[in-house]
């Protein structure tokens, strides 16, 4: 079942590192995406923030120094996750990160 | 700016359709999402359940015949929409649909 996201835009928040319970650092950030997209023949304006997850030793090291405002691609998988007060949210999980 | 998520997926709630403010028809339906995706070295499953849009004569005609329960892979962007109590969601505006 393909799942699969490309996001482009800059990060919007200083990005935070933590272990997760397996012992595998975790770094967190937000994505603000402006952008002009084509739907049903009209020009539309675009705009979302989503927070990026990115796990694993080489990924988390290369987000940990992302700075605020830095343009960054991002492609990786949705997945659903909870907020404090239990509504859904989705988050993305990134496989790769590339800056401009 | 990219913007392009594709998802395959089962439609869990029938479609509805009715004309936008500028007298296109939109189609909109939830879409649940199951996979195992890879992070990190490890597999893990995914499930998530999003709102799909479906904007313009051919694209909504083509959502509206989808029945509850039937396979659909969506390619298309996010967008930001808010929820009626004003909490930010994003749907997924579709540009192409396929059934299996």
């Amino acid at each position: 079942m393909i799942n699969r996201l490309q996001l482009a835009g800059a990060v919007a928040r200083a990005p935070e590192t933590r272990l997760n319970p397996a012992g595998i650092p975790l770094t967190r950030f937000a994505l603000d995406h402006h952008s002009e997209q084509e739907e049903a023949g009209l020009r539309r304006q675009v705009q979302l923030r989503i927070t990026v997850m990115a796990t694993g030793d080489e990924l988390s090291r290369r987000a940990r120094c992302l700075q605020v405002g830095e343009h960054v691609t991002v492609t990786g998988f949705l997945q659903r996750t909870l907020t404090r007060n239990g509504q859904p949210r989705l988050v993305l999980h990134a496989q790769q990160l590339t800056t401009d």
